[in-house]
C-alpha cells in the first residue's frame, strides 16, 4: 500500500440495527436479516432526494470489524470448506472491507432516516454510499 | 468529514480499457461498454483463487476523476432532467466515489489478469475490490 495511491473515505451515515455483533448476523440479507434504519448525516440529506418507499437500493458499508490482511478464507466461515480467495467470497475480511447490500426501502422517516428491509450489517456500521439498483443490469 | 472516522482504501489493481476519458464511456456497462482487463497487483493474486470464466462478479472501483462535493446531479448528465440527489443516481460524482460494476469473467490470463465483458470504467481506474455476484440476491 502506497500513500501516493491511497484514498480516504468517510461515513455519510450509520446503520442502526438490532444486530450487535458479527456473530449475530446472517451471512446475507436474504437469510433472515432484520430491518434496519440508515441514519444519514444531516449535511448529506439533500443527496437522498428522489429515494422513496419500494425502491431497491444498494448500500455500501465500511465493514469496520474486518481484517484487512487476509487473502484466503473458508467460504461462509465453514471450516469444512476448502480455503478460497477472498475475491471469490463475500467475506467481510478483505483488503478494502467495503460491503455491498441490496435492500428495499420501506420508508423515509421525517428526520431523513431510511427504513430498509433485510440488512445483515451490524449496528454502528458506517455507510459510505447509497445507489439505486439497476433492474436492467440484473438488479445490482 | 472527521479524520477520526475516515478510512483509507487503496488499489488492489487497475482497469485497462480502450475507454480513455469519462466522455467516451457509456453510462452503464450494458450500454455497449467494451471488454476490459483487470490487472491485479501481484501481492493480491492469491485472493483470486476460485474465480473462473463464466462467473458473474462485482468490481468495485475508485472513480478517480469524480467530484466529491456534489449532492445533486442531473440524472445521466441530461440537463433537461430535473436535479436529483446523488444517492438516487449512479453518477460518478458523489461523496465517496466508489463504482459498483457487475461483469462476466471471460478469461483468467496467465499473469492473473481478469478479462471481463462490458465494463464502463475508463483506462487506469483503480480497482478496490472484487466479489462474486449472488444469484439468490437478484444477481448483485
Amino acid at each position: 500500500m502506497s500513500s501516493a495511491t491511497s484514498h480516504t473515505v468517510f461515513p455519510i451515515g450509520r446503520v442502526h440495527s438490532p444486530l450487535r455483533r458479527p456473530g449475530d448476523a446472517p451471512k446475507q440479507g436474504y437469510e433472515g436479516a432484520p430491518n434496519a434504519r440508515i441514519q444519514i448525516e444531516t449535511s448529506f440529506l439533500p443527496g437522498l432526494d428522489g429515494i422513496g418507499p419500494g425502491q431497491q437500493i444498494l448500500i455500501l458499508t465500511w465493514l469496520h470489524e474486518a481484517r484487512r490482511d487476509v487473502l484466503a478464507v473458508h467460504p461462509r466461515d465453514d471450516k469444512t470448506q476448502p480455503l478460497a480467495g477472498v475475491f471469490a467470497s463475500r467475506s467481510a475480511d478483505r483488503p478494502n472491507p467495503i460491503g455491498v447490500h441490496r435492500v428495499k426501502v420501506l420508508a423515509v422517516e421525517s428526520d431523513g432516516a431510511l427504513l430498509v428491509e433485510g440488512l445483515e450489517a451490524i449496528d454502528g456500521t458506517p455507510v459510505l454510499d447509497i445507489k439505486p439498483a439497476l433492474p436492467r443490469a440484473g438488479g445490482w
